[in-house]
């Protein structure tokens, strides 16, 4: 197949090997001309160090060129950003693939919303699931979830993304799907705030399982099915972002523990930690609707109202004992 | 509160230092002179090094005196070694909190079960979730689910045994908490696999979550809540045992993993791994029951057949592509 790829970060470059590695001809967009030569080049060393990228897999700062005679579109941006790449494209109604998991601050809309919302299309799919691209990149077997409307199109992705170290399930719940990988990396962030304590691998379980109840919730209110969030997108994505060398909201969450302040941890890190954003969304709807997501709630006062996360973890160990 | 503890291992002694210093009177017991004397000379170097144990948890290797006039006696066990040792007890209604996690292999029994057999009791409470007794002793903050009939006895425990480092949640589901304790460990059994290959975290996080899907299904079968199995008896524990470097069954795997077999391994370690157990009664049960749980039947052929852990991890990963 053809197909392209927008953005050239650790995710889209890593999408962009295993597409070319599975056989197909495979364009990358980027705005970065230094980004362009690289990956041209066979490495992307800011994004994807020590990885070889294959030859077929050629890189474009020309977006329409990018998207010109291609069958399938990968979105690979930064969540906040995919409204204004999209306005770009000349769109001829290809299949598209998201990988950004995020909310849109302004409007609160998942990214399948701000794609119809600009190309009236729902010829959308939604790839997520525990996948740390540099894990990807290295053929590290990956398990992952192909959301979407299940017809003749979802078949075809599922079988043409697919290898044997690339599992691809698929799931017709978009919308959980869409939830769960916005919403656990508000959890990574917290998780990382744990890992600033210590090896605390107690708290850090009971975390992910308390917020996997709270992802639960705020599914309901969005539409999404239980199921999603015990499956791949949902807890599985939620276990791997809270707990990989990786992941950049688990990261900053460290950083965070340790004193520092969101301005000096966000200039010293070259990439994007999406649940600064999304717990800001998920704040105002919860608040809002009344659902009761005490641990978001919680890192919320700790990144923008400056608690203590020591403070944090505290009043949330003691408040009333309760059944599960 | 009176209280004794039968068992000296790693969770027995942390959780006698967690109830001595909640102020109340804790008699431990163990088989071993030694281990009696280490822990009266306020460390039990063997189980639990670097850890001060206060002056109110009293060693004896006298099971009657260990378990006179007191009002809770807590199961610190092994799980195949319950029965024998409260056969020994003069039993006399104490109510029994049991901190074990397995299945009985001769009789395919919970361990509420056990106990019901031999002391013709129901006066009993399993405690759960995920709490390596090398952090509670340290007091790292963790939850735990204390699952039972919700009496004045249930809310007694969880009011006696918590503290500020240490907050229970009731659960009614017995079963379901006691079926997740046990068969998690089946899991951390292949989690350590894994991680003999390489940080591969997408590929156990998957795992954890298609453990978790099982985990449910042979739930159904004891007649547990799917909702425990979300919980932190369930996927909480599932998701400690599979990650923390002090969980021996996570331990065992790697080992396995490395090419080590199951006799050396055991001989190497001075602590149980439950998982070898508890797979056989939960492969048993499965093929008499016609129950999928496809990474428990290929551990136990990883475990008992000698097949290459690599072979067993691609054979999982290259079933026919499916939905979620």
């Amino acid at each position: 197949m053809n197909i392209s790829i927008l953005g050239s970060g650790s995710w889209g470059t890593s999408m962009g090997k295993v597409l070319a590695n599975n056989g197909h001809s495979v364009k990358i967009w980027t705005r970065d001309e230094k980004v362009k030569n690289n990956i041209n080049n066979g490495e992307n060393p800011h994004f994807l160090p020590g990885i070889t990228l294959p030859k077929n897999l050629i890189a474009t700062t020309d977006i329409k060129k990018a998207t010109d005679k291609t069958e399938v579109i990968v979105l690979a941006v930064p969540s906040q950003a995919v409204r204004s790449v999209i306005e770009k494209i000349d769109y001829k109604d290809q299949i598209i693939v998201n990988l950004s998991k995020g909310i849109e601050i302004n409007t609160g809309y998942l990214i399948s919303d701000v794609v119809k919302d600009v190309l009236k299309s729902e010829n959308y799919f939604s790839l997520s699931g525990p996948s740390h691209a540099e894990e990807v990149a290295r053929d590290i077997p990956t398990s992952v979830v192909l959301a979407g409307k299940e017809d003749k199109n979802i078949k075809k992705i599922q079988k043409e993304f697919s290898n044997v170290s690339f599992r691809i399930y698929t799931n017709p719940d978009l919308k959980g799907v869409e939830v769960s990988g916005a919403v656990k990396n508000i959890y990574a962030i917290a998780a990382g705030v744990i890992d600033s304590m210590g090896n605390w691998d107690n708290t850090k379980a009971a975390l992910i399982t308390r917020a996997s109840v709270e992802m639960t919730r705020i599914g309901k209110y969005f539409g999404g099915k239980k199921e999603t969030y015990a499956g791949l997108a949902g807890i599985g994505d939620l276990i791997v972002t809270c707990t990989s060398q990786h992941s950049r909201n688990r990261y900053f969450g460290e950083q965070l523990g340790r004193g520092k302040k969101l301005d000096e941890i966000l200039e010293s890190m070259n990439m994007v930690a999406e649940g600064i954003y999304t717990v800001k969304a998920v704040h105002n709807i919860a608040l809002k609707n009344k659902i009761e997501m005490p641990i978001a709630q919680k890192l919320y006062e700790v990144i923008y109202n400056d608690i203590n996360p020591k403070k944090a973890i505290h009043e949330l160990m003691t408040r009333n004992l309760k059944s599960e």
